[in-house]
């Protein structure tokens, strides 16, 4: 077994504290990973905190992962020694169902997520990675171009498949007009993948104070959605609009901003119901509202190499691991431009 | 101006009574119909009650309309004197945006609806097909086979294209398992559509008493929605489901029953919200609430030729348009199988 050190919670009104663990040798097809650095997701903290109620405790989370390849299974293929590599939200599915079988792991009916999941290979939990190292099956180990800023590249692995497959899936391309709900860290990803598909961009904020940050990431045009005035100036003008605001809030200002057959896709389950849609808002031009998460490890890997292709990477703050706590107080009054990543170096600090 | 007998309501309160008035004269591109029969939509109801906030009084209702061609106009083609033609929901439209130009009419910003809505030809309002006869554009006139009943065909012209509208939209046909949600005017015509399309159909209902017929009908399976096991049964199996109710009520219950990439389909806006859909529902699976609105001409046409093709028409009871007052009674209590259509015969009796 593997000595592994990192960070937990024990509780879901607890810090996150020092942990000791074990992990899995690897097996023939593993690959073992230094991990370097690791992408804060705003669903850390839900989980941390138990707010889905399916919370197990101790906890290392961590599903944003950007580490060196240390040791592979001899049945390991396309993957070498010293290799940048990625980890997401994922590290195994049934490989078996439909899902699977057509590159869709995250739709899966029994996938394995990265932490807080029951672990189908080594017993007990997984653990994710707030750790010092990880071993995953090869399947599920992305290739990171060496284009790409380690760090900053961490939160593609979450936040960045969340908003590209979306927008891949439902063919955002050149001449679309696309809007982005919200400039968070999904939201700011959103923007410059939207941008990079040559789409006009149109970013959707309540805060004044986000718009040259929206302008600089790649958007068009900056839309402030309290303004109703504004808003209807975008009626039935959008071919998609992606939704990355989890809170509770009135989608009706979106659908109703769509042409006919234009789809509002939401990224984000929120704690409280949105308000119910109008319903005539869909008849009446054929619209729909969908939704779509993270993405399967092939089109995460395409993902990646569009990233390096378009020298794509997220805007992050890099802390310490002993930050965290502070950290996580942070994203929630939204004081983050726009991920917090770790940097795993800490560790050993 | 043509003398035309027909029924109105003149308020919301009031019932129907005889209305005599007047219709334009067929102009070059306009056809004369004698109508035999229309069918009573649910929305008829609404709008003679102004539930929807819109009416405008004195109110001729009806957008199902069967007749027979008396006159044409010089520049009409096509259409000759004594062929049977119907009309459905709208009798003109823009024609020069892009709704208008991809034959999907019925999503025209500026459409003329059948009934209760301004008559830019004509000044005044336009008044439906609860009267002797009507005068219309002929690019808002359809051809009816002789092979198909002209009384049951009536409720083609909207229940029918209404449902068959968004079957084919979502490319329903062989191997796929298809929902129909209530079986009412709409929903009767959806499950002998999907059915005729190859589908594999599952009927859902909330009355017991309506499983024979649901089989009869052509449905392979029928579902009591408030049959929580039952409904569990089919979970994540659908392709598609098409939800004819327009009352408030949880569609969580019928989203969970799509697969990945699924469509629930809503064609009735409810007076009061459906409870707020479950987001997760539709993240986990890529599933949609998607709405439709009747269908353009073309599309109209091309289902009334199907129907011919499939001895395919809707299930009715032909009323006298003297007992039009009691019919609401009657629909409001579901109490018809399932379509009333009046035989304007009556009118001169």
């Amino acid at each position: 077994m593997l000595k592994t050190h990192g960070y937990a919670t024990h509780s879901a009104n607890s810090p996150l504290v020092p942990f000791n663990f074990e992990r899995r040798e690897p097996g023939p097809k593993d690959i073992q990973i230094e991990i370097l650095y690791c992408g804060v997701c705003h669903s850390d903290i839900h989980q941390v905190r138990n707010e889905w109620g399916n919370s197990t405790f101790p906890m290392v989370p961590g599903h944003e992962i950007i580490g060196k390849v240390t040791a592979i299974g001899h049945q390991v293929t396309g993957f070498s020694i010293g290799q940048t590599v990625g980890v997401g939200c994922l590290v195994d599915s049934c490989r078996v169902c439909p899902d699977c079988q057509e590159n869709l792991e995250q739709y899966c009916n029994a996938p394995t997520f990265t932490y807080n999941a029951p672990d189908n290979v080594s017993g007990g939990n997984t653990y994710g990675g707030y750790s010092s190292k990880i071993v995953v099956d090869q399947h599920f180990v992305l290739h990171i171009s060496d284009k790409l800023d380690p760090a900053a590249a961490a939160p593609l692995l979450c936040a960045g498949i969340t908003t590209y497959s979306p927008l891949k899936h439902w063919q955002v391309g050149e001449g679309d007009k696309v809007g982005i709900v919200g400039l968070g860290g999904l939201g700011h990803m959103g923007v410059k993948f939207a941008r990079a598909m040559g789409a006009h961009v149109v970013l959707f904020t309540t805060s004044a104070n986000k718009v040259d940050d929206a302008i600089r990431l790649g958007a068009h045009e900056v839309v402030i959605s309290k303004d109703t005035e504004a808003m209807q100036k975008h009626r039935l003008s959008f071919d998609f609009i992606l939704n990355t605001v989890a809170a509770a809030h009135n989608l009706d200002s979106f659908t109703e901003l769509l042409k006919r057959d234009g789809t509002l896709c939401l990224v984000g389950v929120p704690d409280h119901p949105h308000p119910s849609p109008s319903v005539g808002n869909l008849i009446f031009k054929r619209r729909q509202i969908a939704g779509s998460l993270i993405g399967g490890l092939k089109e995460t890997q395409e993902m990646l190499d569009f990233c390096a292709e378009h020298n794509i990477v997220s805007d992050i703050e890099i802390i310490p691991i002993q930050q965290i706590n502070e950290a996580y107080e942070r994203m929630l009054k939204s004081d983050v431009k726009y991920r917090f990543v770790i940097d795993l170096l800490s560790l050993s600090q």
